[in-house]
This record gives C-alpha cells, structure tokens and sequence, in this order.
C-alpha cells in the first residue's frame, strides 16, 4: 500500500469519531507529520460595555483576548474595543444580534428593556451570591435556560466575570428607617430601582462617570456603583460620608461573553472549546482580582474618614418582599422570565440551605477572630 | 521571488517577535496557508489521588483531560488513573518528582512528612475559604510563593479543584463543650489532628474508604470526610447520628495538578497556556459541581434522621488558638513554612475584614430569608 493510501484508510476507519479524534490517532501512529486539518486564522472584535479606566472589569476582555490567541499559536485573534469605540455601551446586545461586531463583554440586567428575563444573566436582587450563581450556571441548569433565551436573539452566552456582592453605595444622609428612604435621590438602575422606588424613594439612571458629579452637586442624595476598588476610582469617597452595604440589589453581579451565533458556528470544535474555557477562567480571574483589590481600597477609605454602615433590617426585609413580588407579577405577564423564574428560585432556597450551614459558619467565625487575636 | 523564498523571507522579517506570534502574522497575510510550526503530538499519564467512585474530585482529573484533547484537536493526550493502577495514592507526589508520571492530581496537605509548608496549596485550620484561597493563589502572591516550594521538589503546581468550607464529620456522641473532645477517638488527618491532640481527643488517620467500618463497630467515636454529597457515598449517614459544623480545619480545601518540571518545560507555549487554563477551568467547575450536589444529599440526611449541629464556640476558640500556636512554632524551626505563613497571615487578615461586610451580610440574609417566606 503507498503511504497516500494508507493515510487515507486511516482517516476512514476512524471517520466516524469525528475529524478531531482522527488527526490525533493518525499523528499518535505516526508522530511528526503534520496534522491534516490545520485550524484555520480567524479575527474577531469584541466590545466592551465597560470604562477602560476600570482595570479589573474591562481587563477581564483583555485577558480573554490573550488566552484565545496564546493556546492558538496566534490563529484566533480578537481585537477589543472600549464603549464608544465601535459602538456605545448600550448598543452593545444589538451588534451582536445583528453581527457588527463578533462579541461583546457585557451584562443582561443592562438590556432589560429588550427583555427582563435577561436580568438572570447577571443577576436580580435578592437573587443568588457568586458561588451560587457559578454552580447554578455552569451545574445546576442554569447555563442551558440562559442559552434558550439568547438564542432568541441570535446569540451564543458565556458567563465571563463576577463582582461578588457589591456594596450599597453612598449616601449623605443616614437610613435608619424606612422612612428615611421616602424621597431619596438615589443613583440606582433596574429591578434595584424598581424596588427603591416602591418604598418610596426616587431612582435615577446616570452613567457611571456622572455619580461622582453628582453626588457633589447635591443633584443627588445616594448613588450606588461596586465596591470599594471601583468606588475609589470614580471618586465616590470624596463625595459623601455614609457607605452602605449589603447591596441587596447585587448579592453577585455576573457579566458575560455574549457571542454572534452565525459566527459561534462557524469556529471549528477545538476553537469553541477554547472560548469556553478561556471565558471561565476569566470568570475565575475577575472574581479573584476584585477580592484582592477590594481589601486595600477598602482599608484606605475607612481610614480616612468612611462611616461604614449597615443597612436596617427592616427595610433589607421590605426590599425583599417588594422584589419577589415584583418578579411574581413579571412571571405572570411574561413567559420567558417564567420559564428561568421558577427553576431559579427553587436552586436558589436549595442551595441557601446548604450554604448557611459549614460555608456560613466558617465564614462569620473567620471574619469575627483575626490571626493576630 | 518564488513563493518559498517569499515564505522565509516572512519567518525571518518577524522573527524577533517568537514563533508563534510569526505564525499568525504569516496566517494573517496569506489565509488558508498551513502553519509552518505545527505542534507536537504529546501523551502524558496523570495519576489521580481520589478513589474513582467519587465523581466530583475523580471527575475533575478526566475533565482536565478531555479540555486538553479537545482544545489541542487530539494532539495532546492525557490518560487518567486512580490511585493504584500506576502508583498508590500516597506515593503521587514522589511519582511527579522523579517523572515518572507527567502528572498528578492531589492536595498538599496529604505530604506534610515531606513539608508542612506543602499544607498552604491546600489549607490551613482557619485558613481561608474558596473565594479567598483562590484570590490568594491566582491575584494576591499565593501562587509564585507556593511555585518556589515546588520547585524544590522539581514540579510545577496548577489549583485544580475545591471542596469549599467542609462539614466536621460524624459523631456518636455530642460534643457540648471542650470535656467532650477528651479522649474522642476522632478520624482526621493531618495539622486538624494536631490540634484536636493538644486539646485532648485522640485522633487517628484512616483512608476514606475505611471510615464507615471503623464507625459502625466503634473502633473511632467519630469520623470526618469532606461534605453531604461525598460522605453520603461513603456511607456515613448509617453509622453515626450528628453531623457536626464546620470542619474548622478546612475552611475550604484546595486541590492541585502538580506537573513534572522537565515534562512541563518540553511544552511548546500554546500547550503550557492551555494547563493554566483547564486547570482553572476544573478548579471553578468542581467548587460549581460540589455546591450543585451537596444541597439534595443534605436534604436527604436531614430527611432521614440526621441531627445537624453546631460545634460550640468555646471549642472554635480553643481550637483557633492551638492552630496559629502550632503554625507560629512550625515558622521558627522551618523557613520553608515561614515564607508563606507571614504574608499569607496578612492577606488573610485584610481580605477577611472586607469580606465581612457585604459578602457576609448578604450571604447571611440570603440564608436566613427564603423565596417563600
């Protein structure tokens, strides 16, 4: 038999595994020939919802960027841009329904208005903590849910970056009741501000950039960003005195890879593979650099003259009941947010069970007895 | 200028900036032309320290290989292997030391006779939680510290899965306060049986498998493993009836690919980047795996007899103080333990002042408060 012949029998008897498993039995029978199917260039843009000057959670797109094209031999290359650059921050979900660009690095809760079943991208209030939010994605159903519903606007979604539980902002004037919420001038968007606005208070939208201005102008009264690596950037510190926590509104906040189908399809097997596992290590990563940003700004601000506060019980219990109702009523008029509702809240009280136990437990005695103690 | 020479002329116009950056500058040029370098064809065997029959922790070492397979397009294989089949469990780490397998898939803190500095790419009693450890490791030194220790034992170390916060095992007998600990015949390994020693239980190490046994014919009086979903399998919940929390000396536990130095420096670059990633890829999708199955099994113990308990807190304190008394002595006799333990006890410290603020607040209210409620 010449050597043509015998390679293509080769690759026939094993044809139906796939052209992937057949390039690896032929080069492991005959090590250094090159592999049949060499993958092909592909160059795509990505862009990002998010301030270049925010180096954790814009990075996040960079270091996606890097590991695409380092474990391809600089084959599969993406080219990232900042809001504005392509297109703004808000035109983010249509370029990618519509292919102007490949993918965006992004967040559901920002397209509500599209629709707010999206909101179970990132994530809603009251709704699931990082750890929670991981395992519900990538083990408990959730990834496949989410998938069913960006397919309807011709997109691929890949969790890619968490905040964890974000901080509840700054204000002017201290909450000690529900009745310090009644007319507050609050900086807040989405299901947060639906909340805040059925106890009474008066959400505004303003872009991040603007808080700060804001805040100092006296426009007003509270405004509501990240945490205190993010917080410090805008200037948020200087502005006011009272910073709030939890925010209820963020437990984790979940950003994605939101990928053009038409394009996803296109890539071969280990190339889609890649972008799986490089959006989950940077959702590992941003996880990993916001925890240890956070510490030191933190540190910094209650050291110069940061009053630190707790939200009251109270009104955290208010919230709460004023959000699952909200999402009740959602449910009932919109189908898609249903068909993720439902299966996200029973994961959701399940998991809470299991967490407040060993994981609760170690994590309060840790925070409450220092090495030094 | 004929079509080849143009080719070298290519290669060698961008040599300076690598291989693989050439490579896609020429794909980028001239689409659909084979690359020039293409990558090896690699087998490794990795040794896995966990029986198979727990899926979560054995399933991570098969998750890894197929990640790598699949993204490589087959060139690059791993076959995986319980303890036993090459070399038995505890003889893992010599067998990365010495090359005779490429890998393993294991924890530190199963070597403490080789170091005790080895506990730190696992945990400590009271050291840190999943999101901490991985902060530590990925973004806050953790890793080049414990790459420096493995070096020395002529491996490169990867995090490759967690456990997170585990449950403190089951007890035949309640432990009330610290008169109960004495003379407890406890099963538990490592520096959580130092500790539990000094404060006068009778520890013993048994393999996991041999626990169950041990229970039911009270050779031991109580016996830890990792969680509701492992231990389940072990067959635990039969033979005792009160499952204590948290096993303070596993606030989360770390598990890691240690890899051969000289099999892992042989890498052409695209395959070193692609061990980073899966491995991170696993380290995330096991924390997911666990927190998705652990919440049905302990429903299932609760359901079905389990008395769920709480570990006093004078024994916590106790507990807590001989720790850092056992690290501190361990730092002044070895310097290997001391370079780690120090900025390792400081960042510990500071992330733990800002995780208990809104992490912990939210995390507590999620727990306390239920969709339904």
């Amino acid at each position: 038999m010449e050597r043509r012949d015998f390679l293509s029998g080769g690759f026939g008897a094993v044809g139906s595994v796939g052209a992937a498993g057949a390039v690896g039995a032929i080069a492991g029978l005959m090590p250094g020939i090159a592999s049949a199917q060499d993958l092909p260039t592909v160059s795509w843009r990505l862009t990002s919802g998010f301030p270049k000057s925010l180096d954790t959670i814009y990075g996040g797109a960079e270091q996606f960027a890097r590991i695409v094209e380092t474990i391809t031999g600089g084959k599969f290359k993406i080219s990232v841009a900042g809001p504005g650059e392509i297109v703004p921050g808000p035109g983010a979900f249509e370029a990618v329904q519509k292919g102007t660009v490949q993918c965006a690095h992004t967040a559901g809760y920002y397209f509500l208005n599209v629709n707010k079943a999206l909101a179970f991208d990132t994530t809603l209030p009251f709704g699931m903590n990082q750890r929670q939010h991981n395992a519900w994605v990538y083990q408990g159903g959730g990834l496949e849910l989410l998938r069913e519903l960006f397919a309807q606007y011709n997109m691929v979604n890949f969790p890619m970056g968490n905040t964890g539980a974000q901080m509840g902002g700054w204000y002017n004037k201290e909450i000690r009741s529900l009745e310090d919420v009644k007319g507050l001038k609050i900086r807040i968007p989405g299901f947060g501000a639906e909340i805040w606005q059925r106890l009474g208070a008066a959400p505004v939208n303003l872009p991040g950039g603007e808080i700060a201005a804001a805040l100092r102008d006296k426009k007003i009264d509270a405004g509501e960003w990240v945490g205190p690596y993010d917080d410090d950037k805008l200037g948020l510190p200087a502005v006011a005195r009272f910073y709030y926590y939890p925010a209820w509104w963020e437990p984790s906040a979940a950003l994605s890879l939101y990928v053009n189908k038409a394009a996803y399809d296109a890539l071969p097997a280990p190339y889609k593979e890649v972008i799986t596992v490089a959006t989950g290590w940077v959702n590992q990563w941003m996880m990993a650099a916001y925890d240890s940003r956070n510490p030191a700004a933190f540190k910094k601000m209650i050291g110069s003259g940061t009053r630190l506060q707790l939200f009251p019980n109270t009104f955290m219990i208010a919230a709460y009941r004023a959000g699952f109702s909200i999402y009740d009523a959602e449910a009932k008029v919109n189908p898609a947010f249903k068909k993720i509702y439902e299966p996200w809240k029973r994961y959701r009280a399940e998991i809470n069970e299991w967490h407040k136990t060993a994981e609760a437990a170690m994590t309060n005695f840790l925070g409450n007895w220092r090495a030094e103690g």
